[in-house]
């Protein structure tokens, strides 16, 4: 058990679903015929237990840390691109900086780990420490820094929630997390590492196989406990992920839905669930990214992806670009008239 | 031939398309991973022939107008529900209202063959005819009215297109046009009737049978040209099918990128293409409808739809819902820095 303190998630709030599922079969339209539309807004419904649930604004927070694991030499991208990264969300030059000025979001960029110093006015700075260690010589960091680093997505979270962020997106800058990732999922799903490493942000096909040596050299030599969210984040994880988690568990502590971005974020999720199980029900996955491990973290997670193009770049980007959908589906209960009040004749009558 | 007086279509500027393609791999991301996205960047400089194209303000047209066929009794709803949702229109209450609102769109409302006489002060009157002709008795209108209503179609997306719109969402109200939709998708395609007749707006499968039995019925007894679009629409179309594919042609020839909604829409497409093959080049299909039919239309186009949601409303709706996914294209290029403006390395330096 961690001594983290985490809030309880509540239930949700089935009746509110079944209000909504009624509701929506009033509106001028076929029933069913706005399809994962209807789903959505009863989704939402459940989650905010409210019968016009609200996601705007949206909050993002990109968490950025760096991996030892680059020493390796697993990554298209030397470790250096973090920081350069870090600064260019901070000069409004990155993808994400571009989507969420279109969803118009509330962006956030927290440095939770950069192996350089950063500075910056924009800049939330929560260094646990400058990157991990290369978890395929010792541990990537002690438990108490993955338990402080969950603490900071916690309360990061918080803040942007209390400031009235209704829909919480997450993201993350971090040389090497692709390779990090595949580690946690394969520890956590038992499934072999070659089902599930794939080209990153783009890899040769021999990088890719000695990527997949790295990670089973790192998993025989750190042990990782499959059940144990600290103990995996500790050996072989990274700060940017459990950064993540704990803002997912705040979110689903305040019932503010969670877009879950692709595969590190996924695997950030199956981490957060590791904490507390109940965290899932205020997820919903945005799009389904080319890596090839996001389709197992997916299926731990039992959801749906929203889109499907092909995305791979991180930042929270596939979230982002997502929201809309969420958008049209709480619009749709909010305005659209039912038959009753439109005049309108409904089906056999 | 026909007598239509249709503009030339101007071909895709490839030269265009590549200069995109190369500069979306300068931008600070790496190379691919926004997937889709950067093909719809391509796709969209090649349409408009711009480096930096741009879609927004997007203009939506909703063609109504009505169906004799709906006398076999072939939909889930009576045919007066087609004057009902228009004056839903006209008050801000369906779905189309909604989502068009969402993307700040330009909506114009066509009476364009409805069979009651509606007014408003936002309905654009251009009625060919009060509803075709019951297409199992006699031809569906005269091929002058099926060039009438191309034309309307055409000259009111002009008239958008000259208030500054800069992409076209076509949607269609009709009660009864999937099964005019299914007969002029058999006529092209030479599928069976069995293979692409769906549920409508939800009709029980007995119902379904007796659909295909009607269009079947149509097909032997009306005998349309598959390769005359003229043909084809006097005797078993739609005048609401005939102003989308007008405006298409005109969207076509002032390089506007048309946002293709689902089955109805695709169908007024494979029309546009009968008059004239270059008008798909200016096509972007945006979502995989449920119904059967669709799957065949889109081949036909040999288009790759953005998102499935299980959409089947019609409207415009898919196509509303998608065109955020367009926005963001066109904003990767104009927002994102370049890795040369940000200072950040790419790979392999």
């Amino acid at each position: 058990m961690t001594k983290l303190k985490i809030n309880p998630i509540p239930p949700l709030d089935n009746q509110m679903g079944h209000i909504v599922e009624n509701y929506v079969n009033t509106l001028t339209k076929p029933p069913g015929s706005l399809g994962r539309l209807e789903e959505i807004a009863m989704t939402l419904a459940k989650m905010t237990s409210s019968p016009f649930p609200t996601v705007t604004p949206p909050g993002i927070i990109v968490f950025a840390a760096d991996h030892g694991v680059t020493r390796e030499g697993i990554s298209a991208y030397p470790q250096e691109v973090t920081t350069q990264m870090v600064n260019n969300f901070l000069t409004n030059g990155a993808a994400i900086n571009v989507f969420s000025k279109q969803i118009h979001a509330h962006l956030e960029i927290v440095d939770i780990g950069v192996a350089d110093h950063i500075e910056g006015e924009a800049l939330i700075s929560k260094k646990v420490r400058y990157g991990t260690a290369n978890f395929c010589e010792e541990d990537a960091m002690t438990r108490g820094e993955a338990e402080k680093a969950i603490s900071i997505g916690y309360q990061e979270a918080e803040k942007l929630i209390n400031k009235g962020v209704k829909c919480l997106i997450l993201g993350e800058m971090g040389i090497g997390n692709t390779t990090t990732s595949s580690a946690i999922l394969a520890a956590i799903s038992g499934k072999n590492v070659q089902s599930l490493v794939g080209f990153g942000t783009g890899i040769s096909q021999e990088k890719i196989v000695y990527k997949q040596q790295v990670i089973e050299k790192a998993l025989i030599l750190r042990k990782p406990k499959p059940t144990d969210a600290i103990d995996i984040l500790s050996k072989i994880g990274g700060l940017e992920i459990a950064g993540i988690s704990g803002a997912m568990l705040a979110a689903a502590s305040k019932r503010i839905p969670i877009l879950v971005d692709g595969f590190i974020c996924t695997v950030a999720a199956l981490i957060a669930k590791l904490i507390c199980n109940d965290v899932v029900n205020y997820m919903i996955v945005s799009h389904r990214s080319v890596e090839p491990g996001h389709e197992i973290a997916i299926q731990l997670l039992k959801k749906e992806p929203l889109i499907n193009l092909g995305l791979r770049l991180g930042e929270g980007t596939g979230a982002a670009i997502a929201f809309p959908i969420l958008q049209s589906a709480t619009l749709m209960l909010k305005e659209m008239a039912t038959f009753a009040s439109a005049g309108v004749s409904n089906k056999g009558e």
